[in-house]
């Protein structure tokens, strides 16, 4: 070995790991660069696993293929990349001292030292696997890596008719989307809700519409307390809390930690939330040491808190400045703003920064709005709603974060709060954006634009509106107030909300019927998205009414009852 | 007329103008809002005018209708938003001194004078109409408004085979994208591209290979000398500096004027761009008299300079911030960026800032790259290309500019680009973006994250790379270097560069064949998109090869010859 050449030493073939790699060696061709990885597979796209096992993707190669064809294995890292990768080689134990860190050959069980000048880990994250009986009979999965995606495949082709998968979050409900014309499909959610880390309530509700309406069976707040065997070994049936539901395959999908036992072994700091703790140039406390991807915490660019945000776009953004840094560059990576997306059946999901849920623990002053829109002008073919949530601080009136969903073209518009929020934009700022505009691209204001505007509305004080759940609770508290329905007949023909303080006049009609409305009792005016709910609000008000409010996403967004019965007016 | 009331008088009813009305509204429910319009029309997308054109919007009433279908008529500006709109009146002259405007009622020739405290200028702009012979023969058209679409449309489906579109910008294309399956289109522009004012020219030659790719016949560099008739007043053929061209219909798209005959005989100062002159509450030079939509000029977000910029999207912005400050507000717009997105066939296409041409006129310090990326993860069905090009400031690394085209979506790339510029990002703080991955909606790091990084690499001297119009430029002047192709050979079969000098290594076989390679005469390697191209170039340094660069955008950008003949390697 070369003494002159500096030893780049990473643990972790996946994504942090092989990123960090490739990018120190494009930086430093002199540099003599190891990958310790475990496991068989290298350099794979583990969130393309769930397309996989749906069979979108036809093969498990195609995961670790550049766009080009070429897999991804140690011949390409050997070739292309001048890398060593040691598969099927555990890394055991960091002497920090010694600087080298001891392997086996899971093969062959040899155990030697690598030594190295800088050390990255890139360990990631396994799987939490709730310790409850029968978790571990045949038919019961995780879906942690490559070879664990397979077997779920295989069992899906060969067996699955009844599939549980536990846990509501976003993998669980990317295997209800891709197994969902395939399998009967249970997922059972210990929380009240599906997405209860990413999204509001409100909005859970809508998604749960969506899975339900496919015919996923959802149990929510109830706790998985066995899995039962068919006498076999076989899985038969999960019980819960809240009954027993059969099953020939179930998926445990409960989240993942990370993996830091070497990190803790080495005393290296670990952060508030379990994970290792890295500084801007992602450094552990041992400087030579770094550490990215789904084994470390990261800072929340909005809260400034640590937060453990296991995302594989995070991962190659970490790797790529380790890469830099360990062959003697200086970038930094400033935070997460915990963003997300994914697709259920036919509603995409997104949301980035803070949830209210989240402000509101957290201390802020909120502001909220519940937006829904066309996500291209409305006259053109393919034009598909998306409701749009934004948070704001009401006292600085920054962006504190968004969450979009519907049919429509949500990624767009979140990818836009990202960047707003990235650069601590206020919602007056983020109204102001020129986004573009074509018919077959959005709408004249875009749906953001909207949002914002909205949002601006209730921060001035002109609009005065409410959430949903708000009006949900009045109603089941029996409080005295008109629901007003400013929508056309047409509209009203084809759904209503089925309670007996509604009234309808349609918002053409509202400036010569308004005499028809108490003047004594509260008004909460809506209409399909809430838009003629805001002007109805300033019409009321014009006219002398006191109490008027309208309630936010209107028939869109309500996440409760619907009367769609035929009805001729 | 009740004398306490604000008496808001608004001149124009198409975005500009009813929005700030509507705005208005809202913001003051007690004032008088009157809207002057000559036209008939109220209130409708002209941006939608090509659709409605081509068909895929059937009734030019969708364009006018709002999404829960009622069609915004004097009815509707009455009765919803209590706005008396004058249509078929035309606004003659500004009384400054007294606050009045001379109208004219066109039906009845009627003139009278309607008094105002706020005045709002929404007057628009017309399509110029050059004076060349024969330009008002029967079957030549413009397309500045309702009825001239109407006209077109009508044309369209009784005459057109041969169509000749006088002007390759967005109102040209589009036209094209929607005729282009129903007659023969020509195309002229003076300029040597289309799109000359949004691309830098090696992004117009890829739009016009899409053009020419369906049928389009481009005539570019060259005047139109006279439209001709066929001896009874109709059109037959356009006559230009590159010969004559049949036509049985002919559109001039040949840009549009502000109209302000109304601003400059009132002695309200116009910009240097011919446009109405505003600051940033939208006021004219007199504080009065507001002005807003394609009127107007702007301000550039970047440059600082006056531009004129007449969109559908800013004239909506322009008059909500002119309802919210005759209402007693004080709303700012702050500029724009010149953003613009339109659809040619299967190509999407757009930009926002400064192009390199234009940086580089206003003398920036540039530097650009161009970055060809898939739009979501390559395994994932229905993944497309599409080619980033950013343009920076060298000397304070901020983004300057964005280009985006190609058949994936584009969209969201130019919307964070925009969001980016609105908040002086540089391109580092462009490159840490969270933004949102699933394999349905993005690529682990975003297509923008992506050529951000690349831009990093030049900017920071790591990577050599060059435009493709100076590698075709050195071609032409017969200059001595390899151009070496790293690509697979199944890639390499399917389509090549077309000249001596190309050399054909792949990268996996790069670091072992090297010396096969000269180390005395310069190489530009280049891959499908050059990302390879950017890792030979660090492979080759490392291997003692001093004058090494890549082409930027590879195979997939390059806009001139491609050799795609049949060949087994
Ligand atoms: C089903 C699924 C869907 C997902 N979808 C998305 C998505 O849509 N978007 C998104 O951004 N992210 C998604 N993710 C998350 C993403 O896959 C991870 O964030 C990413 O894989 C993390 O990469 P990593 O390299 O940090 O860690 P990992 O992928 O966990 O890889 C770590 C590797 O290190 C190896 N290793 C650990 N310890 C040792 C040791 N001591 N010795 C040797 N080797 C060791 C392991 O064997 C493992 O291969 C998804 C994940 C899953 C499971
Ligand atoms: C074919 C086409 C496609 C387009 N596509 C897009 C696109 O994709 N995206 C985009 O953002 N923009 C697009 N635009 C631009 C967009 O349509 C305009 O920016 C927008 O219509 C400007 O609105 P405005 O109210 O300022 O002016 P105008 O639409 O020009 O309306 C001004 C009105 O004022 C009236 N008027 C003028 N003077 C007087 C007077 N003295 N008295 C009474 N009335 C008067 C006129 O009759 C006219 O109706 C497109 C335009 C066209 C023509
Ligand atoms: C692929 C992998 C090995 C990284 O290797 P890599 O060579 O850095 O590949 P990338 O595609 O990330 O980056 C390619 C390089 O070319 C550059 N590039 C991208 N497009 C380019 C283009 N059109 N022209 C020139 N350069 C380009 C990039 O900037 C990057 O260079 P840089 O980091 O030096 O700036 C690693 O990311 C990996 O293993 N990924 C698979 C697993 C995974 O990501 N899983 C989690 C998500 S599911
Ligand atoms: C339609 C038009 C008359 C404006 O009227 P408007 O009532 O302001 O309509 P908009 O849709 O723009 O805005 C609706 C209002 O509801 C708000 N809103 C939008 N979505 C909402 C929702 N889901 N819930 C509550 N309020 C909503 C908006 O913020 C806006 O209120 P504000 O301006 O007071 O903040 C004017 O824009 C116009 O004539 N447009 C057609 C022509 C055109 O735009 N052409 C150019 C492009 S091709
Ligand atoms: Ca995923
Ligand atoms: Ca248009």
């Amino acid at each position: 070995m070369d003494e002159k050449r500096k030893r780049i030493l990473i643990i972790g073939g996946v994504a942090a790991g092989p990123k960090a790699a490739a990018r120190a060696r494009r930086c430093d061709p002199g540099a003599e660069i190891t990958i310790v990885e475990e496991g068989s597979f290298l350099s794979y796209a583990g969130c393309g696993m769930p397309f996989y096992i749906g069979g979108m993707v036809e093969k498990h190669e195609e995961l670790m293929a550049t766009p080009a064809g070429v897999v991804r294995d140690v011949a390409f890292f050997r070739n292309v990349k001048d890398i060593n990768v040691l598969t099927g080689t555990r890394a055991e134990a960091i002497d920090r001292k010694n600087k080298t860190v001891r392997v086996t050959n899971l093969a062959t069980n040899e155990t030697y030292d690598l030594p190295y000048d800088k050390l990255v880990l890139a360990t990631g994250s396994k799987p939490v696997r709730p310790p409850i009986p029968g978790v571990d009979l045949a038919g019961v999965y995780t879906l942690g890596n490559l070879d664990e995606a397979r077997a779920v495949r295989q069992a899906v082709e060969q067996v699955a008719r009844r599939v549980v998968i536990i846990g509501g979050g976003l993998i669980g409900l990317e295997l209800a989307d891709v197994l969902g014309t395939k399998a009967e499909i249970t997922i059972v959610e210990m929380m009240d809700h599906v997405l209860s880390t990413l999204l509001d309530p409100e909005l859970s509700i809508l998604v749960e519409r969506v899975l339900r309406g496919k015919g996923v069976q959802l149990i929510l707040g109830s706790r998985v307390e066995r899995i039962e065997g068919d006498g076999n070994g076989a899985v038969a049936r999960v019980v819960t809390t809240a009954g027993s539901f059969d099953a020939d395959l179930v998926v445990v999908a409960a989240g993942v930690r990370p993996r830091v036992e070497l990190a803790r072994e080495a005393g290296l700091d670990l952060g508030e939330t379990g994970a290792i703790k890295v500084n801007e140039y992602l450094q552990t406390s041992d400087p030579d040491i770094y550490a990215g991807g789904d084994c470390v915490e990261n800072t929340h660019l909005i809260s400034g808190r640590p937060v453990y945000t296991p995302m594989g776009s995070v991962a190659n953004r970490h790797g790529r400045v380790i890469g830099d840094n360990v062959a003697g560059g200086r970038d930094t990576f400033p935070g997460v703003l915990g963003t997300a997306i994914l697709k259920v059946f036919e509603m995409n999901i997104g949301r980035t920064g803070l949830s209210e849920s989240e402000a509101r623990r957290l201390g802020y002053n909120v502001q909220s709005f519940i937006c829904p829109a066309p996500d291209r002008a409305h006259f053109y073919p393919g034009s598909k709603p998306i409701i749009i949530k934004l948070v704001a601080d009401a006292s600085t009136r920054k962006l504190l974060g968004a969450q979009i969903l519907g049919p429509g073209d949500i990624g767009k518009r979140l990818d836009v709060a990202v960047a707003a929020l990235s650069m601590g934009a206020t919602v007056d700022q983020l109204a102001s954006f020129d986004l573009a505009y074509a018919p077959p691209f959005s709408t004249a204001l875009d749906p953001l634009t909207h949002a914002a505007n909205c949002l601006r509305n209730k921060l001035d004080g002109r609009a005065r509106s409410i959430n949903p759940l708000e009006v949900k609770k009045r109603l089941a508290a029996g409080e005295d107030f008109v629901l007003l329905d400013v929508r056309t007949p047409a509209e009203f023909n084809e759904v209503r909300l089925p309670y007996p303080n509604v009234v309808f006049i349609p918002l053409g009609k509202l400036r010569e019927r308004a005499k028809e409305l108490p003047k004594d009792r509260e008004i909460i005016v809506f209409c399909k998205v809430s838009l003629r709910g805001w002007e109805a609000q300033t019409i009321l008000a014009s006219l002398g009414f006191t109490n008027v409010s309208f309630f936010e996403g209107g028939i869109a967004a309500w996440p409760f009852e619907l009367d769609t019965s035929p009805r001729q007016s």
